[in-house]
């Protein structure tokens, strides 16, 4: 989590719609993958903030903005549900 | 819970119109915070009753006619979910 | 949210040790209330963490701390939800 | 509503031991009826509490411990989840 | 169980509507009470179908139909969920 | 649905324990196929009862006596949903 | 599992279009059965591919463009859930 | 998803227990990622299964063996659920 801070965003559409929502989706330059995928929810949604010279709270705010702002604006999206990590570890850490 | 009785409304919008729906509730006089959360829900809304004189069972009551008559009509809102604490402690008790 | 940050845990206990599980929850200094509540949780929790001098992230990063090697070490403990606020308005804002 | 406080109480008991878990919480005296459900839970509690002679809040309070303190204490149940009339209306009213 | 089969349908109504889906609902013959409640859905209906001179699966049968063609054709309703008892038990039995 | 009453239930197991609960639900008569699935469950138990010569509510009882005396008793099973059909339809009818 | 590929679709319909969609789904030829069911969802669909001649994934991404492709574009969904068999065992194997 | 087939497992584990959990599955060749998140869930774990050579099924089948034969045997997890990518779209595709 060095240089950025990413969240999980599970994406419920309106049936008939996810192609399109899917493609308005990785549109936005926060978003890098989007999954269609079995459960639930419809979509699972790969967002990345960068953290360069942000302070306190930013990233969080930021995500928040962006999930209110911008991907619960897009048209065919009935639900969302944002998973944020509380902290990560991986391979390379 | 000596002079109020308060209630925790989770509530989901529909996509587009959280902040609009935020700033609504806040404006009732029984809506004491709204925050923006993660998870299945998209608002947490605290909510209080003053308990100055009343009877039997009408804390309860009147969180129940709040929610159904006030939260439930505001424009934007596609489901709640309320939990009704069933006894509270706090520091101070 | 000047001076510090609220998180919101949803605590399902086993069942027969609710009681004894908010006593502890509620010894703990970072715990404000704690909530009996109706629904598919038991307990709701209200947790604040002072922002006092706090570097980026931290808040967020304290709130996990504390979830997960506080709260989730109480005995008694069988599942915790957290809620964690991106935006809080009050009538005070 | 005239002289009772109801409340419907879903429980999930630990796989096999229903029918002793159903036996048990029918002899509490609260207890009105117990269905063995198709669906997440495995039990639907029927639980009565008379109003004679109660003051402000004694019913929601005697609901919460009657759960807590008896419902919850027996043996072979996993988890429990209350749901509180906020009003009722039935063919007689 | 001797002369009636009760279910329990759990009713989630678009938010404005609940007062006027609940009057509606106990319009119906087969249904006995209707309880606002706290939690995921908004109503629980409980719902009876005599047994009289029934042959195999029919009183099943007739809560399905029930269902789907008298309480979900009602407007205001956006989702139901039907416990079915599987064996019921009570004080009188 | 002619000489047969098909029900659908769903298991979740002990983490570590799948396989071996597996073979002993296939193990049953009444249990046609286990699936294991993605989701919030673990495995899906196709289960059919005969109708041969059942009277009144025998099908919808022996299901239920099924999950609760033989399913629900296997070691390892930590939890069961059952969806039963209201009413089916197939290719062939 | 030689010839074919299952998946087990779970619909929400709309209220009050239930046997509509019902029929629908079934006149799709990848669709056995479909079960009205108790509980969240309204309908249990079973799907099925064929695996004849098929390469690596197909049959998944298969169900996966049935369910979104067609599936999901019947008027009167308004929501789905997908279990994917990872693996099944039937009395036959 | 040229090389390679990713999923995402959410973990729920025993109280107290999450550090060391997320730090087993960590330790897996298969896991690229461990978050520690908000919600009903405790853990998010990347998986990835590599292509090479695979023939029909294999990638979904070794996810399936992955998860119920080394991450639902780790001490500690007390449930999983695990959403299969149906298809994926990223930046670079």
């Amino acid at each position: 989590m060095k240089g950025s801070y990413r969240a999980f965003v599970m994406v419920g559409t309106i049936p008939g719609q996810d192609e399109e929502v899917a493609k308005k989706l990785l549109a936005f330059e926060e978003v890098l993958e989007v999954h269609f995928i079995s459960g639930d929810y419809d979509l699972l949604v790969i967002v990345e903030i960068s953290l360069h010279g942000k302070t306190i709270f930013t990233p969080v705010q930021e995500i928040a903005q962006f999930v209110v702002q911008k991907i619960r604006t897009v048209n065919g999206i009935r639900t969302t549900s944002t998973m944020l990590p509380l902290r990560s570890i991986t391979k390379l850490e």
